[in-house]
């Protein structure tokens, strides 16, 4: 079963999103940072984190969950971190704010750190990873989400798929690693269970804690964490570092990551770090002969976190976009509300 | 196979192993903190991170490649952030120097990193993890080994171990994770190949860059990375944060990890963070309740990152302990030299 597409020019995707979130009470100013971020990932293609979301965010605002003027209220606390409460405002809108403390901050003080609790899903994390090594520097992104992962060894979602992005700036091409620690999203399953497609075993367990390949019965269940006990340990690491900053919602406490009608709970991390200048380039070496490394299959060359993504941009960087015609409709609709 | 074991008094093997080290010329305070990690590894199961290491120490302060009285040279580049020449001091001696700094700057800065360099092997990483939660502070703190796991889709030993530890305060037990970022050990490896034993398909390719089941083969070529592409993103991720921040060298420029003679070039980070004090509550809740879920299997409940150490640990605190024959033959040996 194959996705029927819409191809629109970039403009009016643009000047589509941005009318639909200003039509639901979305400043403008908000309204174009939260475009750029979904725009971006859908360019990426990553799907999954791009306009799909956008009809949910914006049934957020008017739910009154999350508050569109927000852009958070932060506080130094200590010399090189920063405390912020999201005020339920939009993920990128806040994060965006916050980010900028740290990369004045980080010029002083050589690393910054910002905790952020109470804002709206931050969407794909490679995005600021990448404006972080724009600026030269590096950046280590936390977030946590809904339980969706079960502990390994268990039977139950008691882990959020808990995603980490690390940028570090290189040339010609920075490193740009973003990943769940989940095997799998939960998109991905839903994505079989609407096409009547099995799962591999392994991937997740149903609602009562048994493996299981049928998709409709692992939606009620949990995935599995990535890379077996060392990934469990990872996933539950990280969210332990964003709850032990942020004093945020944690494991089956957390809400608002996935539905339209509950204040999002979750926290967020942030660490900035200069780089050493003449580490840049051993660095930017290194990565290109990994690159030109032999590659296991001739017609797969080695590569670098980053890569695809950019790849699949640069092939996209065109003057018009395929999307999925139900969401663009979707997102038309929205507009003319 | 099974290994000869000798059974020793802890206070006699703490002894023979502090004069194997004062007769190699390693001040007294500094063999007490190296003899105090390899024992709390020996004692928590981790055979490869423990006892096993002190020969190859003393080699390389006999060697002149590793300076027993170092501490090394640190100093705060922007206000929390401690840039450490480890002048090839010993790699806890260094190591536990400039945590100390951490801690006492973290108080007042929200946040502490060391990056170090020039200082030998670290050790088991979770001793220093440990360490920072009974001060009540969260740890990370990655280092970098020399490449021996090849790119995911690569062929070629370029990318380090490289483990990550993550500490993180809780009752009744702390949060403890220290994994490498490759599938398995080397020492795992060779401990095949001593034994005679095949390797699972997957673990290691040869020489040749080719998938290989033969153990012996494997020695000369590389491990994969756990956890597939996301565990190679990572682990390289790790890699990169160390040289960003120490301008250590990178990829298969790293040497003097596992050898005797060459002075070790790798580089090491800390990131000390204090906790909020009402997170500390949620996270233990939380952790328990992990430890309390239903298990996939009824004979193996769920465990958080550091319980099986800590059981081993308990289960091992007895007057005397059992010792690789060849190894206790070996320290004995030193300690009379």
């Amino acid at each position: 079963m194959s996705i029927r597409t819409s191809t629109v020019g970039i403009d009016e995707v643009r000047r589509t999103c941005l009318a639909a979130l200003c039509a639901a009470g979305v400043p403008s100013n908000h309204a174009q940072t939260q475009v750029r971020l979904l725009l971006d990932a859908e360019l990426r293609g990553v799907h999954s984190h791009g306009l799909l979301r956008l009809p949910r965010v914006i049934e957020r605002v008017r739910n009154g969950v999350c508050d569109p003027h927000a852009t958070g209220r932060g506080a130094w606390k200590g010399a090189s971190r920063y405390e912020v409460d999201g005020c339920h405002g939009l993920g990128p809108v806040v994060a965006c704010a916050a980010l900028e403390r740290l990369y004045d901050k980080v010029e002083t003080s050589g690393v910054a750190v910002a905790a952020v609790r109470n804002c709206d899903h931050l969407g794909m994390l490679a995005w600021y990873a990448k404006q972080a090594t724009n600026r030269g520097l590096i950046l280590i992104a936390l977030t946590v989400s809904e339980a969706l992962v079960h502990p390994w060894g268990g039977r139950r979602a008691m882990v959020g798929t808990n995603p980490i992005a690390i940028g570090v700036p290189a040339d010609p091409h920075p490193f740009i690693l973003d990943m769940a620690t989940s095997l799998v999203s939960m998109g991905k399953i839903h994505d079989h269970a609407n096409r009547g497609l099995p799962i591999p075993l392994g991937w997740a367990v149903d609602g009562a804690g048994q493996p299981t390949t049928d998709a409709e019965a692992a939606k009620g269940g949990a995935i599995a964490p990535f890379g077996g006990a060392k990934g469990y340990g990872l996933g539950l690491g990280f969210e332990l570092l964003v709850a032990g900053l942020t004093g945020c919602a944690i494991g089956t406490d957390v809400v608002g990551t996935l539905d339209s009608d509950q204040p999002c709970n979750k926290g967020d991390l942030f660490i900035v770090l200069k780089p050493l200048n003449d580490a840049t380039k051993s660095i930017s070496n290194y990565l290109q002969a990994l690159r030109s490394s032999q590659p296991a299959d001739p017609r797969s060359p080695v590569r670098v976190p980053g890569d695809r993504g950019r790849e699949a941009q640069v092939s996209r960087e065109r003057d018009e976009i395929d999307i999925d015609s139900t969401v663009w409709s979707q997102i038309e609709k929205l507009a003319k509300a």
